[in-house]
């Protein structure tokens, strides 16, 4: 038995998210219908955590275990003439067994893209959200600094999540502008359900003057799910990394 | 009456092309179907020109004459509310009755790109062409330089397409790389039917070793369509601008 770790990347419009589900098509339900089709066993594919409906990977990290002689390295190829060409295996090689593409997972990196303009620009209309006003980037980024360090988000979950833990540190946190397109990238420890979500729709609602910037420090200190802002549309984030102790998806896709 | 003027973005993917045709839903109609929602006229919308399925465009210039009092300037958004999410009508002002968004225009540029990697990229999978092997970017830059200039294009025009005049003037023609996207940029006084994905397909031939690089030269001398390459396939073009004497999509995109 041998255990294959992958970098995933999808375009998650036409999914319910990454984890099988009873109700539509899952990116995990196809990889694991792949897998089958290539080598002929029912695979449990496992990831380093759920992407919701809507929302997409640049890199998404899953592990696997296997009984098939395919070399390592080929899994990629082999498994991308079983996809749709919205999800692509952009890595495979084997790894040690201890490896866990979710329990080793250290740090997390998701982008949030927001189009800026008069019109929605018909090529990114899947992945940015189009803002029809002209926000308050310097507020937007003073809110965005409140977020680093370790506090207790719970003020970001969604309401509906079961207890845990809530405290989390976040190690980057900024909005970058190029050209029409403003994005906020954030790097944590882990993130809540929809607290990436939670955090941009504040730093929105920052941006177009509906809440003072001190709003995002009050939320942080109250742990109240309603002094956040609304959630924002799951079609601007994107998971763009995964990192673990020996192993760094950025490093591995700007190889050569 | 007066005539008004439109700059129009699309993604082509899902649609035969600009213009109506019995087989399929084109821009041109979604266009007239809007403005017939939104004034109750039936109106006829002529573009700059064709562009094939598949093929998009950043900046379609196209006009119409109209009764409708509505004001010039409020006719993107007003027509944007009639159209679906993949077409969007980024600026309309009222011109000169003289200008012909096909007859007045005196130079368009295309781009086409191809995307280099071992894995075709799900985010820009319709629209850059994914190429398995490395080219050799200097032989197609030199290849495209050939294009450069007056010549009779004949070899470079779809077979079926009927007899016309075949000298064109191209002012620019080179290949720019960004990172794993490498962009062919073409300016011309005009364009034969698939000339731009003829003149790709040649150069992609050149640049996979398929070809020498002196074939370009050849075809454009011998004027035989089977000295030229295969047309190559319509999602990695664009048309991205279309100058006229008074009017410039590009200076007018590139406002505020």
């Amino acid at each position: 038995m041998r255990r294959i770790r992958l970098i995933i990347s999808y375009d998650g419009t036409d999914y319910v998210g990454w984890q099988v589900q009873p109700n539509g098509v899952s990116v995990q339900e196809l990889l694991e219908k792949a897998l089958f089709e290539l080598i002929g066993e029912q695979i449990r594919v496992e990831g380093s955590g759920r992407t919701d409906s809507g929302v997409h990977a640049k890199a998404q990290v899953a592990h696997f275990d296997t009984n098939a002689r395919m070399a390592a390295d080929k899994f990629a190829v082999a498994m991308n003439m079983h996809l749709p060409s919205d999800i692509r295996v952009l890595f495979s090689e084997e790894c040690d067994p201890t490896f866990h593409a979710r329990f080793s997972a250290k740090r997390k990196t998701y982008s949030y893209t927001v189009q800026l303009g008069a019109h929605a620009d018909v090529f990114s209309r899947s992945t940015a959200l189009h803002l029809h006003y002209k926000p308050d980037i310097e507020a937007m980024q003073t809110a965005a600094a409140c977020v680093l360090g370790t506090h207790d988000f719970n003020a970001f979950k969604c309401s509906g999540s079961k207890l845990e833990n809530t405290v989390r540190t976040v190690y980057r946190s900024e909005w970058i502008k190029d050209g029409k397109y403003l994005t906020y990238f954030v790097e944590g420890n882990g993130f809540l359900y929809n607290m990436v979500r939670i955090l941009v729709g504040t730093m929105l609602e920052i941006g177009n003057g509906k809440r003072p910037v001190s709003d995002m420090q009050k939320a942080i200190e109250s742990g109240n799910r309603s002094d956040a802002g609304a959630t924002a549309p799951a079609h601007g984030l994107c998971l763009i990394r995964v990192l673990y102790p020996e192993f760094d998806t950025e490093e591995v896709l700007n190889r050569d």
